[in-house]
């Protein structure tokens, strides 16, 4: 009802730039009724264009990678070599997609020949590929502005599937937002495309109004638990529900085993490092680590912890829930709490590094609250005295996107958490940290409720794609009327 | 709360046998548990050992599959000789399964060797498998007594898969239920398993506690849409949603191309045939005949359909609901009615088989309640003047299981069609029925709502294991601690 969004520097703590209002109802209708008429003509697209299309985006956005990342670093602070090497992450993205288009296997092509033998062996010709499932709504994430933005992984994953695309744009990043979007028009219209293969929408009531559209058939979200728990209550409770691919999750778990934990220093300042990765805020952050007690790893992690500087967060909304949920945090009773040095009075909107730490006891008493999504640079460390301990903590915790295992090669303590992570994460760590999602065909970026809302979901990785696709089956079709990957 | 379910007799019209009570809240606790307890240990069998276990279920229904197509004949009157087809087809899907399970491929294995070119190409070893997704609930159809029943697809496809398995049985063959169970937990007793891979529960409490019980993971339904929309709800719902796979249609187009009129009377008689096959309680029922006015078709399917005899529908409720739903259909403005013979009154309880015809602009103008569900042997006939008046029905109707187009070779209006049914079908039928649904790798046996609940299911075919299987990647996981299929 007449909101708008406006670009603030977290920095300067300044809003800057045009007031950019919400989507009018009226824009709305016209956005999504371009979207629908476009919808045939794209999805009749030949996969060579659709590849085209993609690498065309990636080498605009390749073109002006200075300056977007410079207009990215004024919007969120996220850091501007970090956000160059974003926008390098979405254009490789946006060619591997294209890649996977033109080499088809994605349509999962199956064909089976009659077989004249009784039943229930005999069978007519059956054929099935995939489909596109219709247009998809994409709702961008506010801490990865580029590769899961306006022209990030869904977008690229449901354009080459061969859906129109509607962008619900993060209030985080208005501008970019706008100038991704000028890209990807441009590069439909040089290609002679309708301008409504993409659209994009502002404010929180257009995001609302997109998952319920009859015009929408699917939708992809990347953000907080709250607003993606109620949108895929919205998806799933429609006249005719639609499937919501929503990443939720921030809060991965990283166990040290007794065996590794002599390699404390090291694992400190790594640990840290991931944590305070553009300051906490990647939803593969490694919010809990679990350590032997006794092995110094706390007091390391705790002075690393208190002499990190503080840094802003990527937008006031973020900063706000921050200071609740650290405050929940370190609440739980029990709780040591170290922090940073506290942000001078200039820059007094910054936030501190802050670490939470319990015994595994206290953490089992309190399973739920230790989950706590607190996303910004807080870590909860937890200690265990025996083995069985960190067992025991594995087997409660929540689904993850990513767990973490540091041990031996000959480490039954190691051995037996690989075993328990994998049954609530989407994604096991050996002697590693779960910031950095690359960009492969094995991968996969999705995990058990809450990590994501729909368990088979990835929105990295060779099977992003299939979201934004239904299989179909022809039975004794003409070839003149197979689609071509059937014939 | 003190239900029971009877067995009842649809051609005697009488109840028989002994009264099962609904599941206690304390048995459904005690198989809950059983299962929770008993899944760790499934889930780490060899596949190998699952496939034996799977083929074991096959060889007990097919040495008792007289008895058992009787019993389910005395409780459902579909027909003896069909319920010993489908006994064979069940165990052909089991053992169908099993090869499939052996085979491994349906883990989707891929495998990333680390490269360490500069990011974003760069990345550590990547390996993604699939795992089981947990214990399953399935809801055992009432039509499909077997090969959808306590050990159909469903179960077969979530044991093959590494999961547990609780079964609601359907209380349209209550002691069928009880005998098949009692087989699949002979086979487990015999392989040393726990019996807890195999569970049983009865009535409407416990199958609405079981698809929000904690212990659950995922649903798989096949059954009415009210039953289904409401458990896909509660599935949505929970605090921890879990996927929930309902296919819930059965309202299936079938379209005759002007070119194909001519073949009349065989197209006739075929179409009544796939009609009324077990009384019409198919999901693949061909529900609606679109024909070219002035081609005769009305009147012959008419005149078939007047000297079909009357037959019981499976279970009373079955028969209260047809006959609601059937003058919905007749209710129609402009609906002109035919019905078969009127049962008679030794007989009063058996249904005649009715065709309802309307013009396509009657059609139009009430194209929600044309594809009222009407679970038996009626039909709904549409009769176009303008080819053009046939594809614009095709594009207002609703998503089907399958959908078909009679046409020739060299026929555009046939060719339009099968473009836009794809759009709405989970299968596309040429110059054939949509009843048979052959069990192949190829087969899709879904499609979009409300055909089913969720856009990518499929019940049949290679695909219908992954339902209960979720994606894990594991990141530089030594070779010692990398499942089997990722080494």
């Amino acid at each position: 009802m007449g909101g708008s969004s406006r670009s603030f520097n977290p920095r300067a703590g300044q809003y800057f730039g045009p007031d950019l209002p919400d989507t009018a109802p009226q824009e709305f209708e016209q956005t999504l009724d371009a979207a629908a008429a476009a919808a045939s003509e794209w999805r009749s697209t030949t996969r060579r264009d659709r590849a085209d299309v993609l690498r065309a985006i990636g080498t605009a956005l390749d073109a002006d990678r200075g300056r977007l990342a410079q207009l990215a670093d004024d919007e969120t602070a996220l850091g501007v070599d970090s956000l160059a090497g974003e926008v390098g992450r979405t254009t490789f993205q946006l060619r591997q997609i294209a890649d996977q288009v033109d080499d088809g296997s994605y349509l999962g092509v199956r064909i089976d020949l009659a077989s004249t033998e009784p039943l229930p062996t005999g069978h007519p010709d059956l054929r099935r590929t995939r489909v596109p499932v219709g247009p998809v709504a994409v709702y961008a994430a506010s801490n990865f502005p580029f590769a899961f933005g306006v022209a990030g992984g869904d977008t690229a994953a449901a354009l080459g599937a061969g859906c129109v695309v509607v962008v619900k744009a993060h209030p985080a990043h208005p501008q970019l937002s706008e100038e991704i979007g000028r890209h990807i028009s441009g590069v439909l219209r040089e290609h002679g495309l309708p301008i409504g293969i993409f659209g994009l929408v502002r404010g929180f009531e257009a995001g609302r109004d997109l998952v319920v559209d009859h015009r929408i058939a699917a939708a992809a979200f990347t953000g907080s638990f709250a607003a993606g728990r109620a949108l895929s209550q919205l998806a799933a409770n429609r006249a005719n529900p639609i499937p919501f691919y929503g990443e939720l999750g921030s809060v991965n778990p990283v166990f040290v085993s007794p065996k590794a934990a002599g390699r404390g220093g090291a694992l400190a300042s790594e640990y840290v490092a991931s944590l305070l990765l553009r300051n906490g805020q990647f939803c593969t952050n490694p919010s809990i680590l679990v350590v032997p007690s006794g092995s110094g790893l706390r007091e390391t992690v705790s002075e690393l912890i208190a002499s990190s500087p503080p840094a802003p967060l990527l937008a006031p909304g973020v900063h706000d829930l921050f200071e609740k949920r650290r405050a929940l945090l370190a609440g739980i009773p029990g709780a040591r709490v170290v922090s940073g040095p506290q942000p001078d009075a200039v820059q007094s909107w910054f936030v501190s590094p802050g670490l939470v730490s319990l015994s595994v006891s206290e953490a089992l008493a309190h399973v739920d609250a230790i989950e706590t999504e607190c996303f910004g640079p807080v870590g909860l460390l937890v200690e265990y005295d025996a083995a069985d301990e960190a067992l025991a903590l594995a087997d409660r915790l929540h689904g993850c996107l990513v767990a973490c295992v540091h041990g031996d090669e000959d480490d039954e303590v190691a051995a037996a958490l690989v075993e328990r992570l994998t049954r609530i994460a989407g994604r096991v760590v050996w002697n590693g940290w779960p910031t950095g999602v690359a960009v492969t065909p094995a991968q996969h970026h999705g995990g058990p409720f809450p990590a994501t809302t729909d368990v088979q979901h990835t929105s990295v990785g060779a099977e992003a794609i299939t979201r934004f696709l239904r299989p179909v089956a022809y039975q004794a079709m003409p070839t003149s009327l197979l689609p071509l990957e059937l014939r």
